[in-house]
């Protein structure tokens, strides 16, 4: 912790914004070609916040021209039942992305089901094959909040090769898939999580470091470098239903060398993402 | 670097042992039941170090049991015929275990083809499916030599949870999977590779480093913290033949706490867990 310095915001709205105008124009050619993007979100929950951030992409997704389909699925509804709701989406040619939208009843492994979304059409990157090509170095999907990490990134100049970034979290929809991500552009990937010994040391020597853990205002000053770049995918809901980063902005402003807003950073991209690979899905079934 | 303290000789002469009698008597069983478990090694080069790997490989399968096939295939056959000739192979019942040997024809690439290794049967895990299926968490079978690098450190009792772990390499047959295999066993993980900044630095912190890099001794005392244990799974032959590490034995001895041997430490673990992969296989398809 030395002198103070101004912290930048790395604010995801531009990003987002330009993916959103890059998916619109690609759906005019394609409606104008007979093919109209389509997708469909999976909810079988009775979480708010997941209905309200279903809510949120079908009216975004709309907006860009792309057919937005809700498949509602009951609270306590089946693996079974998931399953072959997804595989009647992967052969519906009208549809061209599916997400499976979390949380899922008790008992339903979202990993187990998503094996069932035909990978073409696996926008989101959850079924592990995605994640392996991914692995692979091979054309696939990311999960889209891993792949809006990168986006904010490069949309700011980041530099990341050669350089170290840890990531906190080593879930399958973020933390791993953001790790490979970064190996591809040649970082040095530390993954850290809940049992790593002594956090503070580990990710004060990121020079970026990627927060994905979930919880509320976890990483202060203590956990950050001078001067680092800190990407903060946390976004968890306080009682108020306001979004809570990973990071405790207050703490970490004025030490941080780059620092991304929630909501407003990672959030927004990630959303443009999903119309963004829904449209790109429609485009290679279209050709 | 502190006083010399002896280094810890991790063999896997033992552990390959063991491996080999585990897969015997479930040879026996399978046998008896009327299933004689079957490995087809799928060769298209003429690499002296590969053909000799795979007689190695043969004959140990032949000597616990298993009916060892070797497909010859032309050195310069096409990536078409390569994955036909895995497409057959993984239609044949009498086959439970495909192995696509290394180097493959120029312009071949590996990772797509190995798409076309049945995921019950890609008992080296070579199939971007069963990378995705590893780093999920579902059950699928390790690149070997990965799961040989586990296999070594479970059976001298290395602690992993908490701990520092650097792999140095991000390949897709040792690199990335071992990563994956050592965050799931609650290790914090670093991955290095060749554009890592300041290596030596990178890697002295380690509790636990793997080289697999396949630059011979590119590994010195530098490179390694006082105490660590080094896990050598570089095997590159030199101008006589003999397999060299990618660890500088002789400088390490006396700083390390534990090291793997060049040859006798990962490389008979390796090959012995293709044999258990391809027996596991086998009862699979059995029961």
């Amino acid at each position: 912790m030395t002198r103070p310095q101004t912290t930048q915001l790395l604010e995801g709205k531009k990003s987002a914004a330009a993916i959103r105008e890059e998916a619109a124009a690609m759906v005019q050619e394609l409606r104008a070609a007979g093919t109209v993007p389509g997708l469909a979100l999976v909810l079988a929950t009775a979480d708010e916040s997941a209905a309200w951030y279903t809510r949120a992409i079908a009216r975004a997704g709309e907006k860009v021209g792309i057919d937005v389909r809700v498949e509602r699925l009951a609270d306590d509804a089946s693996a079974d039942v998931v399953r072959s709701a997804l595989q009647r989406l992967s052969a519906d040619d009208t549809v061209h992305g599916i997400i499976l939208q979390t949380p899922l009843p008790p008992g339903v492994d979202g990993v187990e089901v998503a094996i069932a979304i035909a990978p073409e059409k696996d926008v989101d990157g959850g079924n592990p094959v995605s994640i392996g090509r991914l692995t692979a170095g091979l054309p696939a999907f990311a999960p889209a909040t891993a792949a809006g990490v990168m986006r904010i990134l490069d949309d700011h100049g980041v530099e990341l090769a050669g350089r170290r970034v840890v990531v906190v979290g080593r879930s399958l929809v973020v933390g791993k898939p953001a790790a490979m991500l970064l190996l591809a552009r040649d970082a040095t990937v530390t993954i850290c999580h809940s049992r790593t010994r002594d956090l503070a040391a580990r990710t004060s020597e990121a020079e970026v470091l990627v927060a994905a853990v979930g919880r509320p205002r976890m990483i202060g000053a203590e956990h950050v470098g001078a001067g680092a770049v800190v990407i903060d995918v946390g976004t968890t809901p306080d009682e108020d239903g306001n979004l809570v980063g990973d990071v405790d902005a207050e703490a970490v402003t004025g030490h941080a060398g780059a620092l991304t807003p929630v909501p407003g950073g990672v959030g927004p991209v990630t959303t443009a993402l999903l119309l963004l690979n829904t449209v790109t899905a429609a485009a290679r079934a279209a050709g």
